[in-house]
């Protein structure tokens, strides 16, 4: 009746083979506006000076700094003005001794000038009249190249911006802005097929008949694959036998990663493990832990590149455990993502209250999150209620006898925030 | 020259004001495809018992437990078998005494049934056999009810599942697809118009004329929205004068909310203020914070309602800290994320070395985070250096003479996580 487990691995040994598994990155072109959170393929340097000219960095009035040097308020040096730049215009004069321009904070700086004295430190020595006639009034002896932003002070043409492997946050991205590109190389994200089986599971919407229920996991395995930066593929249910799950995963030519759920208790519907056993290896088949037991990973050869399959259990609560704890690593390093770069957030809190696993093997226990507290949700892993109430879920460890109320508990959550 | 600070605001002022804008939320129905990380408008309440059937938890015998009441491994109770039952079956005989139904887990109990035995229990009599003569040995005894998930158990129809508000995350979403939903209420996401400013700033791809910068902020703070679950509009550049900047703000009637950046000091370029004090209000122009004085923020009337608009700095480092420090928190509420639902992760690490705060003013300094450190960035705010180094910026309160080197700070990331 059914297949026998392959023998039944230490979660630890699982983990390791897990950050052997092979996978090969494909790196695509995008636009920057798509940019947001994808990882950079390619080290960026700097085509362009930035400023990419000399700039005034505060509103004021260029010149000779050498005019200014006796300059006091009580003595102010007064300069004639030539003329008002402002930022994005060109000046068409160039400062003589005894001259200034007008600048506003990011106008070029004209050509012979060496400093820009701040508006607040001037004044116009006739207010009002006209502008040709102006003479300007500087009260502060100015110093060689004050507020002036130089060419490439802050970036030289060919300087390293963003390495390889970079996640592209906003602000990395306005990096991306200010050397004027509009595409950037990309790793391309993961495609995950995801296939839901059973011969009882009917798609939500339609009428359930007797003895039928909705399908959860293709759902709930989807959203949690996007959580881990890779695009899920979704599928059609799969009918529970042999020819009809082969034909399935064969068809998913494109996908990159496998994961089904359902089908692999070593029971009467374990058609998973014989489909894998022909037309790939079992690494995996069975994983000392609860829930998660009936757990499958496999390959499956593809020209010379080989594809990973995840089997997770058919109970929803199940299926995401199992996918956080064993899937989620893999994906995340398939999507180019390392532990600097997704910091996954903790939740270190307290137990609400004291936990007494049962047995001793290795488990994990549904949490809810309320305030610094982790309540441990104790229903099977069948339980829709439990997926309703629960935030996340704790591990405990093998040969845990206790954990008293308000020890330090790491809650894993389902999802990452905003 | 220029419109003078309307007062210079504390930012615990600003704080203040920000949290009494208004926000109209709306609703729409969605997908639940497309629902993941959206937030639910309604309540919902069960529309059908789960399980929607009596249910085998377990592979096994269907039977009446009374039968097996004197049930032992050494005198076991022979059972004659009806028939076959699988996931997703229909029964199509019934349970009388002195018979059993094979069921596999998810399988409908058949009537008459009350309990099931684990397979592991039982043998059959006549292995090999002609199924119809089946006898089936029992080897323990089964209580009333047993490993059978009655109908309603976890979830009866009308019990209250998902409350509004609600951040549909993996899990939850799951609970939607188990009562059959395809679509779901949720608050529609604010649109948030963003638009950049200056005569000097163009459009990345165009070639770089001499005295032309390319912009940054728009595409920055694009995508710093999106992280506050809200959707962006990117606007053309306007040119810093009044008619433009009036008619580019007015252009956007269809959005939620409006950003600017650039035009808001209160020099040359202040058009900003000129336009919100003719077309609504303006109800902070100034905040003793560096970087980040000249932010603007005010209301536009718009029929009954009145559309809140942040105007930014130019600066690009400014921009998006005066965007996580006040416009963030108002853009997440206006999404319906609360406080308990939009946990922003916090960089709780220690400062790399001693920081020695320039002036009493409060301001915030960019950091890198590195390991277990946060390492102050001592860049001004247009440097673009400063944007390619920074994770995250610590906020320094006003009169903090020194953080020494260890002391623990808080980083707000210029990103959340995947």
């Amino acid at each position: 009746m059914g297949t026998e487990f392959l023998k039944i691995m230490d979660p630890e040994e699982v983990e390791e083979i897990i950050s052997g598994l092979p996978f090969k990155t494909k790196i695509e072109k995008i636009s920057i506006e798509e940019a947001h959170k994808r990882v950079i393929a390619d080290d960026v340097y700097a085509t362009i000076n930035l400023p990419p000219f000399n700039r005034a960095s505060m509103d004021g009035y260029a010149l000779k700094a050498g005019d200014t040097f006796k300059a006091t308020e009580e003595e102010p040096v007064s300069l004639k003005l030539l003329e008002v730049v402002g930022a994005g215009d060109v000046p068409e004069k160039g400062i003589e001794h005894g001259t200034c321009i007008e600048v506003s904070t990011g106008a070029p700086i004209p050509e012979g000038a060496d400093g820009v004295v701040m508006v607040e430190s001037t004044d116009k020595k006739n207010a009002g009249g006209n502008e040709e006639d102006n003479e300007i009034l500087i009260y502060e002896s100015v110093a060689m190249g004050q507020n002036i932003a130089a060419e490439g002070s802050d970036v030289k043409k060919g300087d390293l911006l963003l390495s390889n492997g970079t996640i592209l946050t906003p602000n990395k991205i306005g990096v991306l802005s200010a050397m004027g590109l509009v595409e950037v190389p990309v790793f391309a994200k993961p495609k995950v097929a995801v296939i839901s089986t059973g011969n009882e599971v009917i798609v939500p919407g339609q009428d359930l008949e007797y003895g039928k229920i909705y399908d959860i996991n293709s759902r709930t395995i989807s959203d949690a694959v996007k959580t881990c930066a890779c695009t899920p593929i979704h599928s059609e249910i799969v009918k529970d036998d042999y020819d009809s799950l082969k034909n399935k995963i064969n068809e998913f030519k494109d996908a990159d990663i496998i994961i089904t759920s359902g089908g692999t208790s070593a029971g009467a519907g374990d058609v998973l493990r014989m489909v894998m056993d022909d037309i790939g290896e079992v690494l995996v088949h069975g994983i000392a832990v609860k829930p998660g037991k009936p757990t499958l990973i496999g390959l499956i050869p593809e020209g010379s590149d080989k594809k990973v399959l995840f089997g997770l259990p058919g109970y929803p609560v199940a299926a995401l455990m199992v996918f956080h704890i064993f899937v989620a690593k893999f994906l995340r390093r398939a999507a180019s993502l390392n532990d600097k770069n997704s910091n996954i957030p903790k939740f270190k809190l307290n137990l609400s209250r004291r936990y007494r696993p049962a047995r001793g093997r290795s488990h994990n226990v549904l949490v809810k999150i309320d305030g610094d507290t982790a309540v441990p949700i104790l229903k099977d892993s069948g339980a829709i209620t439990a997926l309703a109430e629960a935030d996340g879920f704790i591990k405990v460890p093998k040969n845990v006898e206790i954990i008293e109320k308000g020890s330090p508990v790491e809650v894993i959550p389902f999802d990452v925030n905003f």
